[in-house]
């Protein structure tokens, strides 16, 4: 009890009032009673240790990711200013009590994305001006049909209208860009013509939400790109290096773990784990990178990037990472199969595996920095090249092993030095050995397809030249 | 011009728009004009022929899905009954002008299944009468504190809960449960604290604004429940056996494709295609699996689910599976390697791969016979033990292969029975019949771990026991 108050720091009030009840109650000095107490103060240390620990995850949240409480402030500032609508006259009476429209925008309006909050407040106000334009027409017709017919054909036309929009939203297309606006829609088109069946003054209602909605929406768009903005496409770019390095460190750790460089990376511990994992925030990043790049669409130039930069094409880069991250969790099964190949082996083999494997990060690696920089790379073409080399060497090595049996070298031996003879390996313990050596050329394969991925995009957002420097030299080679 | 407006039938009309149009312009007959003509011509017929798309792939999902087209037609039904309260005096005169918010509710909060339906109507209920409750109390306080202190108490308490209530919605748990309904008290709690400043009668408005928001939320939910209702329970049961259908479809096809029944395989063309390309869902299904588990369990007991139905071990099943994807992803790799492997050694692989790979899938199909009937199986236990020895054959065969070359029977030979000879097949033409076989053991592995999270998911779904005829089988087997 007095570690938990001690731990709770600020919540200490909290945790002394079952100790009061437990001294009133305590009188009788029942044994049912005490159990009941010691229940009841379970529960309540239980309930208290939980709401600590929901607010250690949030400070934790909080501390992480700054950008994310900074979100918080951002919403209460903007609903603060627009609940000023309602303290100051003047403006009071120029919106009337339509100003919680305005309320109503803010909250549901404001994302955490730039993006994400333009998406919604075009679709609002297209959704709401639409829908209002047609909730008065089918109005003025339903009135001109006389009293009987009005509410039959008010009533048809919402359901007609409600079904298909709601069914659109099935659809792809309409889901990914205007799946809010249909709400909208719906909402504002049943509001409009059913209430006009009421309200007198429908015109002046119209132009009273509008306003509002406009006063609401335009307060959003300013607070959410003045002050921090979190641009989607931004973000977008960096989930993808951040996506590319990871591929990187996972794939070579992965490796350089198997073929026995132990001592250096077991010392890390805990990180180097982290590291060889990143590949899996990979496998699930999809969902993340669509919304990203379906709100980055919405955004204006910001940064380094104009208003149509080619986001479809960090999608393409996405899916061939995600292929990559899906080998390397198969190389992650080899490299901890059972079947131990011989140490030998795996010295023989660790130069070209090691060499493929890090040359194959090196490439991703200067992906991530042709990406992070938006500089096309002048080495990249050397390093595939260095990277198929590689391949060649491993598949020279595999190819060797058929025709001509490894000599353990009795140079290098210590302790091994006097077993040196020549023997064929059995193929049982070459399994992980192969398997890997197959699963390596796949990758670079694949990231051989990243290269060209990111060099599309290189090009269609125009990214900037490498280096002169780099330039004068292949003016030279050119030449030469 | 003419096969255009054939295919589209319907929207004739809108193509001999230009038609006329092009017949007034060309009297002066310039060449501009005419390739204006011809310009706007094709915009027209671009524009009429994406919608005619359009259109078709709305159409042909409502035949694949009819559910989602019944959805709109439930959402325009709710919204034409919760507008009779305009029409209907004695309706009206019960709630007055607030029943704006019964309609606003019903757009809001009518989702697609009744998972989502439920946990929307929970939140709105009760984010609205939580921040309802808060308003009402920090206006009361706002109100002892004099006029001048009013609005500051209230734009404070505003800033600060909407901050840390937006904030709150990056923590994972209150996503996953009370996204909408932060948002929802954020809403209530600005429109109650802040137009409590103007409107006198503050206990009416929250009487009437929490009996229109009930009236909307049991209308849904009725409508919802009763007509074709969409369980997410039951979407996620299908999904995950399915997607161990397709896994097992998919492993099969994939191996026994590889292992030469080529022929047969080709004729099916692209439909086995499909089969094959199943496992790609399973890849991308897990944002698709948490959401449904997440509505689930909302749900009340429905069909064959409880109230309390375990959805969690589907996620866990779902993860299994998906990792059996991964594995089949590498195995397609494989397959489709350009080092080709000798057709004898095919030949006599073949017998082992696809045997582990059929007796794989029949595990999985079993697995989905289990799910989906929600019967425990008797013979899963006999397959898994047969699955096992198919893997410990095909290692077999490997082990052999390094002990005693393979020797071409001459018996069975027809074009190569004369080439009948004793070789050692050479390593860098194993290499895939290696990665495969290594794949097979592993896919059989993960498969295993599938089998203990069904049975766990039996054991808590309290599965019925197999049939009796089974039972006495065992029974006779234990009894000998």
């Amino acid at each position: 009890m007095v570690k938990e108050s001690k731990q709770s720091g600020g919540l200490e009030w909290r945790i002394n009032v079952p100790n009061e009840t437990t001294s009133k109650v305590l009188v009788p000095e029942s044994k049912s009673q005490i159990r009941v107490c010691n229940g009841l103060r379970g529960l309540i240390v239980g309930f208290v240790s939980r709401i600590w620990k929901f607010f250690q995850k949030a400070w934790s949240i909080a501390v992480r990711e700054p950008k994310k409480a900074i979100h918080g402030v951002k919403v209460g500032m903007a609903l603060s200013v627009v609940s000023l609508f309602y303290y100051m006259r003047p403006l009071y009476d120029g919106v009337g009590g339509n100003a919680m429209w305005a309320v109503m925008t803010v909250v549901v309006v404001f994302e955490y994305t730039v993006g994400a909050t333009l998406y919604k407040c075009v679709n609002r106000a297209t959704g709401t001006f639409l829908a209002g334009a047609l909730g008065l027409g089918v109005h003025w017709i339903a009135n001109q049909s006389g009293e009987k017919f009005e509410p039959i054909i008010l009533e048809v036309t919402v359901f007609l209208l409600a079904a298909a929009t709601t069914f659109s939203r099935f659809i792809p297309t309409i889901k990914a860009r205007f799946d809010y606006g249909a709400t909208i829609f719906i909402l504002t088109f049943s509001l409009v013509s059913v209430s006009g069946y009421r309200v007198d003054q429908l015109f002046e209602l119209a132009h009273q939400r509008l306003s509002t909605i406009a006063i609401g929406i335009s307060l959003c768009i300013i607070t959410t790109m003045i002050f921090c903005p979190v641009w989607a496409g931004n973000e977008l770019h960096y989930l993808i290096t951040n996506n590319t390095e990871k591929i990187a460190d996972s794939l070579n750790g992965c490796v350089v773990e198997y073929f026995g460089i132990n001592a250096n990376v077991n010392s890390k511990g805990e990180d180097s784990d982290k590291v060889f994992q990143g590949y899996k925030c990979v496998l699930n990043s999809k969902a993340t990178e669509e919304a990203m790049a379906n709100f980055a669409r919405w955004e204006p130039a910001h940064g380094r990037f104009s208003f149509r930069h080619p986001w479809n094409e960090y999608l393409k880069v996405g899916v061939l990472l995600r292929k990559c991250a899906y080998c390397i969790e198969s190389l992650n099964v080899s490299t901890n199969s059972d079947t131990e190949a011989p140490d030998f082996l795996k010295k023989h083999f660790s130069k070209y595996c090691i060499g493929l494997s890090s040359s194959s990060s090196d490439v991703l690696k200067e992906l991530a920095v042709t990406m992070n920089t938006m500089t096309k790379s002048t080495k990249i073409d050397l390093m595939v090249h260095e990277m198929n080399n590689a391949v060649q060497e491993l598949q020279g090595a595999l190819k060797s092993l058929e025709k001509q049996p490894i000599i353990k070298d009795s140079k290098n031996g210590t302790e091994e030095g006097n077993k040196s003879s020549t023997f064929i390996v059995p193929l049982m313990e070459m399994v992980p050995i192969v398997s890997i050596s197959t699963l390596l050329t796949e990758i670079a394969a694949r990231i051989e397809k990243s290269v060209e991925a990111v060099n599309e995009l290189a090009n269609k957002a125009e990214f900037e030249e490498g280096t002169k420097k780099s330039k004068q030299n292949e003016n030279q080679q050119n030449s030469n």
